[in-house]
């Protein structure tokens, strides 16, 4: 027997309750069963992304939804501001410039937050930048970065803020209407408990005067075609029927469960995690105060290679965690904590790992993470 | 209770082995159990498709994949043909102008098939045609069109031939590496018996050449990041993993089934259809010899509103029939027989349609339509 136990930040675990919504009989999508699916999902969105700005799903992964912010705000030559502290910051830059954008590039170390003095400096010096790319967790490192300060920053400008929430949303408590938010974009398959395949993009007053008069070329994408068919409570293509099921069915989840309790319960799962991994004598790779609630990123143990410990940890427990990308290959593990998972996958996390450490020669005290992470259950730490 | 039966041309009905393939436990995408089943995939793909070349699957509608076919192809400028005769047409048309190409535009009729000697001449006018865009099931009108017609026109030219297969591919037999298609589109939730959510394209030698050179911009469609991923047995960004699932057990359906009678199935029940639409007094759109093979257009009966037609024949009967889109709004109907529907679904097809007509006021004979579908059943008629 292979039980898997999935502990990647995304795609994550699906609950019961949604693969059921999955597998409901297909209707079509110009009905009214429809019709009433999607006004219900928009108010059960603007609860769960915690805005009132209308709310778009596509049919795609999440880089499809930071290709639609892009591709329906960016002409080419336009001046944007692109902050990077890892794979999915260098995804807008990516974005940016595959539109024709004049890229303003800010990097950060990968595991460091942004530093705001940098970036208000840049805006200082760039007053004709039109919008701002920022990433809320960034999933590589592990670190959230402090999106309502750069809110704060932008207040007053014109400029426009996009922020990639995609592994964040449903775990992090952001409110991105308070934050100035201009584009929120998230996808299914991480904090919201859904299979890959949707990616949710909510919009502001102030973004679809951009929308509209953007020129760049997009059509499956397009921002205003999707806006007029959501004013019918339709979608302007075939949507990914079952996925819509799928998203209300955990949409139900989260708001049954209440959104300070999913927050809270993945901050505690984190705190736990973040314990128990120090309590191994392993170092995190982000600073504590900005360590994400969705995903911690552990450094590689001396003398211990990340990919043997991961293959050890699924060949033989059924437990995956993910590795580094990039230049944090090797580097670093992650264990995410995020959506379908609660105080007990933490507990298996860190069993299979102090097992697996001590299979490798690491020298840790089996059971002492373990205590570690119950402590902080039991509200004993800290 | 209402048991819903769908009739309409996609979404269509879901198998139920292909329901329990989305119900499965999530799996990461980067792992070895995703790798063997793209590698699978591929050759099922490949197979159903009837092509060696190679498929790549994106997580998005069919539109996304015509998309795809115009982003990695067209640069702005460049002189393209569309042939429009019906909505996917016209879906060729605006996504070309979208990416700036110079188009010449061929119209016809709808309801009628390509007018292949105008094709000519306009190809023998334009010898600077980079690439036609064709429709080879116009699901608007339920015209199959003459592809390999098309695909003999452009032989010995350097044009490229991109052919917008999504409703067809599946159920009607068509060869693209010997008609010369050098892309193909198709998508999950039509004869694929798939939920929506995949678009599926393949791509000739012919076409990456002209691929790698295309400067129009593209990030989540871009088939070159695809095809790099693919080598690999991954996929650029993260996949509809359950829909992945669901495609090999409907591909594995189809090919147990034998695509020869898969084919012959989806022949069998559109004559069935024709056959019974005659009989009760009814006209077909298209030609008989251009009526499409999974899904026949009708035309409303003298007197009787399409719109209540289909109303009765939901709410009374469950039987959901599509109406006609844009010009053709009210004036036909549209009964799907694709993917995962059989002889006994014509019969309850045409048996509700007669009642409901009854119950309309249109004078048909009970039964008879009925009968004309079960003699051709049984092969004693035509």
């Amino acid at each position: 027997m292979h039980k898997l136990r999935l502990m990647i930040p995304g795609p994550t675990p699906v609950p019961p309750q949604v693969s059921e919504a999955m597998a409901r009989p297909m209707i079509g999508h110009r009905s009214k069963d429809f019709a009433a699916l999607m006004e219900r999902l928009q108010s059960k969105l603007r609860q769960v992304l915690q805005t009132e700005n209308e709310v778009i799903v596509t049919t795609s992964s999440g880089t499809g939804g930071m290709e639609t912010a892009v591709a329906n705000t960016v002409n080419p030559g336009d001046k944007v501001l692109v902050l990077e502290a890892g794979k999915f910051g260098e995804r807008w830059l990516e974005l940016t410039r595959v539109y024709g954008a004049d890229v303003e590039e800010l990097h950060f170390e990968w595991g460091r937050p942004y530093d705001l003095e940098a970036v208000k400096a840049r805006l200082d010096a760039h007053p004709d930048i039109k919008a701002v790319f920022a990433t809320l967790n960034e999933t590589s490192t592990g670190v959230v970065h402090d999106i309502a300060g750069l809110g704060a920053l932008l207040k007053g400008r014109d400029t426009l803020l996009v922020v990639d929430g995609v592994s964040g949303i449903g775990g992090i408590d952001f409110n991105p209407d308070e934050t100035g938010v201009d584009i929120l974009v998230t996808a299914s398959q991480k904090a919201l408990m859904v299979p890959p395949g949707l990616a949710i993009v909510s919009v502001s007053a102030k973004a679809w005067q951009v929308i509209e008069k953007c020129r760049s070329p997009r059509y499956y994408f397009s921002l205003k075609k999707a806006r007029k068919s959501l004013a019918k409570w339709n979608t302007a293509y075939t949507p990914g029927v079952s996925l819509f099921f799928a998203l209300e069915a955990a949409l139900d989840l989260i708001l049954d469960e209440g959104l300070v309790n999913v927050f809270h319960r993945h901050d505690l799962m984190a705190r736990a995690t973040r314990r128990a991994v120090k309590v191994l004598g392993l170092e995190l790779l982000p600073p504590e105060e900005y360590a994400s609630p969705v995903v911690t990123a552990v450094k590689a143990p001396d003398g211990i290679k990340v990919d043997d410990l991961r293959k050890l940890l699924l060949d033989k427990y059924g437990v995956l965690f993910a590795g580094g990308q990039a230049s944090l290959k090797g580097k670093i593990f992650r264990i995410a904590h995020m959506g379908y998972a609660d105080r007990m996958d933490v507990l298996t996390a860190v069993a299979s790992l102090e097992m697996a450490l001590v299979e490798l020669g690491y020298p840790v005290q089996l059971g002492s993470g373990v205590r570690a992470a119950q402590e902080v259950f039991l509200g004993g730490a800290e």
